[in-house]
């Protein structure tokens, strides 16, 4: 009896479903009256050599234009009309790669209403494309097991803040009982604490590498870098009309302190951490690395390992900084370079190679070499974008712990 | 010595950090050459009397449109170019809510380029504009203790599929050693598991409600509940130009078994979760209000509150179901009513009033009265959409675990 129970249920259920599945598709097609129909256009489309074609319906448009992160100056591409009122056009051969574009219809900047995958970058979105090839995979979820993301709230005395910060743990940390090292992860200027797993796939490059065993298993944490910002715009929006920076100063001196005395008892109060500098590292792009590079080499007792990507700290940024003082800004780096030798284990810098702040920054890598102070310098093809610091972090994650 | 120290490592770290900021700020501007300029455009623009202006600059479009769902068709808003090629449209008065629109330009669908919130729903993208009040305040980040969110993967052995859920932990949780009640809450057809705290504000509202102490605090658990679907597809992107449901039947028996066999333990294993049906609820919307229903009636011994928004079960979708037949889906539900309200604490049933389905499920929650079936029935304005379902989660949640 109890058999035939289950089965009768399993067959009702089944049944219920199989209607259930056929409402709720006429429905969802149904709910949306107003919506422009999708007319099948795909967009967009990879090629099998890597050209990649965009396409968008419009009878009535003046011009169309699609432009991305392929291109250095983002230079547009026009599109075409076909006898559909189809618009297209075709770009690359690219290299395999994850970029972002968007298209300009009449001129106003849209993403592409065919690819449901679109990132939000500052205050823009941006759709996205992925040219399959060894680095690409990095930046997808593969058949390998996969860490969590952690949206947390914590208490920031030293900011006055009640801030956000989200923390990736690795595969395995919530069936274990071991510890972890950790990397605290800036992220750059007028961005926030959501960049590093959305932009920078970070969660994906660390699932990846630590599948592969080129990365050791490690704990992720990704602050609000913004010293004036308790989290995203997504969660506090900004004031109506703020386009870049959340108003006000956006770093002071308080980011080391809250860093140090915020953030990392927090971490260590909540996660599995393993303890001591020669467990911890710091890194960031643009912004964040000027943090990383200060905060971590004004407490080497904390952190061993240092990452520095796309910093304008070196020089390089029109209007700033012709100036780098190494020496002024952390006493005894180059006058005492041994010491920071026997603390840290590395000291890595990079930049994009289109970058205008890779000259100086080489050069900066150059100046520590000449006084003793061991660094590691690599430069990634692109200029101050996201394509640069996927690639940073690819080749830092390796080398960090080991 | 030691405090003249810090204080010039403070100065020149504030130095640093002024011209780090200025820097920075040049830098966001430069380089991104080729987007359009912002043009102070701000929109959307909410008035003092809850009228709404959407603002866009074009030159070149033949015609723009605003539509949203303050719409129960989605009727466009013709916008207007003025002389300085700002196209604008004011509409409202509106209620007091979180309105999700989008603009058509020449055509084309596309967000509001001037507003960077923006949703996923499905597969198309819409813009964000808050109109407030009481009801919006609950869909926002207040200035009270927030949860967190866990996006985590799990095995599931009964679909065969290394899945990904959603989990919301009530604020103090990771300061505790509490176990809570958990809701185990599900989307509707074709959106995923972030679709409850992107669309639906599951968060934001379980915050507000626990610090008015309106709800319990409680951990609320968001599966996929797309049975053929590992993960949302930002995360394992579906077949090129798929745009409704996943390819594949998304829904089967197996969701039951999926359900009770391998997220509920993962749950119990992993969070501090109190036991017992009189802790633990189900609901969904939709398609996941007829899982909430099924499951939940079908594991009483699991689940004392069982929450149905605007599901197609009771009829009312074009094409499906006139035939609802409630005993023969679940054996004594009307003929043994009294071993139902023995085990349930809640069956809470609701729907948009301009859904289609409100009439067949107002006639259930009858039928289930007159059959001694104790259900409570609530009615929101709107249709089959998120502004309801937003609604239905903010009365159900003060219903539960009490």
């Amino acid at each position: 009896m109890k058999d035939k129970n289950i089965d009768l249920k399993c067959i009702s259920l089944r049944l219920a479903n199989v209607c259930l599945l056929s409402l709720m598709f006429i429905l969802v097609l149904q709910a949306q009256p107003q919506r422009p129909r999708f007319r099948n256009i795909v967009s967009p489309g990879v090629l099998p050599d890597n050209k990649v074609t965009f396409r968008v319906y419009s009878k009535e448009a003046a011009s169309i234009s699609v432009s991305g992160d392929w291109s250095v100056t983002r230079e547009a591409t026009q599109m075409f009309k076909n006898d559909s009122s189809v618009w297209s056009a075709t770009i690359g051969p690219l290299e395999p790669d994850r970029y972002h574009y968007t298209f300009t219809i009449d001129g106003i900047r849209a993403t592409d209403p065919s690819n449901p995958i679109t990132v939000r970058d500052i205050t823009t979105h941006a759709s996205v494309v992925l040219v399959p090839g060894e680095v690409s995979e990095l930046y997808t979820v593969q058949n390998v097991p996969h860490g969590s993301i952690h949206k947390i709230w914590y208490n920031s005395p030293t900011m006055k803040l009640y801030r956000r910060m989200v923390i990736y743990t690795p595969p395995g940390y919530d069936d274990s009982q071991d510890k972890y090292p950790v990397l605290y992860l800036q992220h750059g200027g007028s961005v926030d604490e959501d960049a590093w797993t959305e932009l920078g796939r970070a969660a994906q490059i660390a699932d990846n590498l630590i599948a592969r065993g080129k990365a050791k298993p490690l704990i992720i944490v990704m602050p609000n870098g913004n010293t004036n910002e308790a989290a995203a715009l997504t969660e506090i929006p900004r004031a109506a009309g703020s386009q870049g920076f959340p108003p006000g100063p956006t770093t002071g001196n308080n980011y080391e302190a809250s860093v140090v005395k915020d953030i990392m008892p927090y971490v260590e109060a909540h996660y599995r951490v393993l303890p001591g500098p020669e467990n911890s590292a710091i890194a960031g792009l643009s912004m964040g690395g000027g943090q990383a590079y200060n905060v971590g080499l004004r407490n080497t007792d904390k952190f061993a390992w240092i990452g520095v990507f796309s910093s304008g700290l070196f020089g390089g940024v029109q209007g700033g900084y012709g100036n780098f003082d190494p020496e002024n800004q952390i006493p005894g780096l180059l006058s005492n370079s041994s010491s920071f030798n026997k603390s840290l284990r590395l000291l890595y810098i990079s930049c994009g190679e289109q970058d205008p702040r890779i000259e100086y920054t080489k050069k900066a890598a150059i100046l520590f070499k000449e006084n003793g102070l061991n660094n590691v310098f690599t430069g990634f093809p692109g200029q101050h974008e996201w394509r640069v610091w996927r690639k940073a972090l690819a080749d830092f994650l390796p080398r960090l712990f080991k």
